[in-house]
């Protein structure tokens, strides 16, 4: 490991802005900043003015500033410009800002982007969800070439929205079979839903890989359930992981080595 | 020395907004958040757009500021009100957030009163210079009891200015004795007045105390004539550890312990 750098007038910020900020931004980026020796700080923020939050990134120059719930769209109208990862979704969870000019991207699109990548374009998929994140998931597949997709979701208006923009087909439950199943809702999560098992056991039977993006617990009923059926297993916790690590890459120009990216991010598990 | 907590959600961030920034406040704060065990951090800035990072502050509710030249008087009006210490010299050098009320304060001031407690008011003072140092040590002696005094400054109008506001009186050039000597000019200053003397030798040789606020450096002419001559001195490192001692309690509601305080100062003139 190097020596730290002090903080100083040449340390650079970065932040995040939600309504409940977590500790896994703080934990994973501060000790990517450690381990590569890079002059920078992150810190956790919360706010009730985001116009007045934005303007003051622009006005104190921080680096960057990752973007959640309850602010992924309300931001678009303040910054300059959309990667196309954000306007892909019109969401944005990460700006960077160049010189005062504030570009939003979207890391949780980049990172389903980079973890579908090897796969096989002409896999039928199942995406259950129509929130954000399924909106995510859904059009990174679509712009990379997927076709035989399912969007699955109560909610048909949501879900037909989202899945007729790549025309895929909406479903309001499970049907049939498919070889990439991704769980982009609640179901598993810590919680109410801890027990809710996001498709059918007949369902995961039949899959190739099962996806789940809930992040806690890593070990939801589904991929607990595709694990012990020797499916292959894409976790939240590598979702989180990854768009954590492109908002790193895209702060700093830095790509941090595996064995260090591995470090931060067990590291913050370690340190909630 | 205690164990420093993690940078998170919880951290609260100090800062402070100059047109060129030292390291002085970052190493000094820093220093001392470790030694006691407090979650905070403190970052330097700049900036180019005042009202938006005061707006900053508000909205991401950062704990205290500092401000340098060339705020200090441009901030008031953006602040919701001012301590005794700032309306004194309608001029800020420090602002604590509560809960997005923001009060203006002059640990300049401050830390004046504090090192003049201890002094006879009757004793005659010269104070030479008419800038917003000199400003502060006239109105902290004025308001502190002490009467006997004399501004020397070059510009008449701006040393009457002051001078008149306390009823002390004004001079171009040092005249006569006085037991208590205060440098808040630029002489003897790193740079070009590096070599200059603040007061005659005689002048020095009839004090009983030489106080200068150059800072850097702490050794100035006049006060190695004035040490050599056996006079007591109070240094420009004083003050500026005084003041920034002055925010800290101000920000944290903890009082370090004089070993601290010495440890952090040290630490941070050792760290520039």
């Amino acid at each position: 490991m190097q020596m730290k750098p002090l903080i100083g007038r040449d340390t650079r910020l970065c932040m995040s802005l939600s309504a409940r900020p977590g500790n896994f931004g703080s934990r994973f980026h501060n000790r990517l900043y450690e381990l590569t020796g890079l002059d920078f700080v992150y810190k956790s923020f919360s706010t009730t003015d985001l116009g007045a939050a934005i303007g003051g990134i622009r006005a104190l120059d921080i680096r960057g500033c990752a973007i959640s719930m309850p602010f992924k769209e309300a931001v678009i109208p303040l910054l300059d410009g959309l990667a196309q990862s954000a306007s892909a979704i019109d969401s944005v969870n990460t700006i960077v800002n160049d010189d005062g000019v504030l570009t939003g991207h979207n890391t949780d699109y980049g990172a389903v982007v980079d973890l579908v990548a090897e796969f096989d374009r002409t896999m039928p998929f199942v995406v259950r969800g129509s929130g954000g994140m399924a909106k995510a998931v859904v059009a990174a597949l679509g712009d990379n070439g997927f076709r035989a997709g399912t969007i699955v979701a109560r909610n048909e208006a949501a879900g037909r929205a989202i899945a007729d923009r790549y025309g895929f087909a909406w479903a309001a439950e499970p049907e049939g079979e498919a070889a990439l199943l991704v769980n982009a809702t609640p179901r598993g999560m810590n919680g109410s839903d801890a027990d809710v098992l996001a498709f059918p056991h007949a369902t995961i039977a039949a899959c190739t890989v099962a996806f789940d993006v809930v992040q806690y617990p890593v070990a939801t009923p589904f991929l607990k359930a595709a694990g012990e059926a020797g499916k292959r297993c894409i976790t939240g916790a590598e979702v989180a992981t990854l768009q954590a690590l492109q908002q790193f890459v895209l702060y700093t120009g830095v790509t941090p080595s595996p064995a260090q990216v591995t470090d931060a991010a067990d590291w913050a598990r370690a340190h909630p």
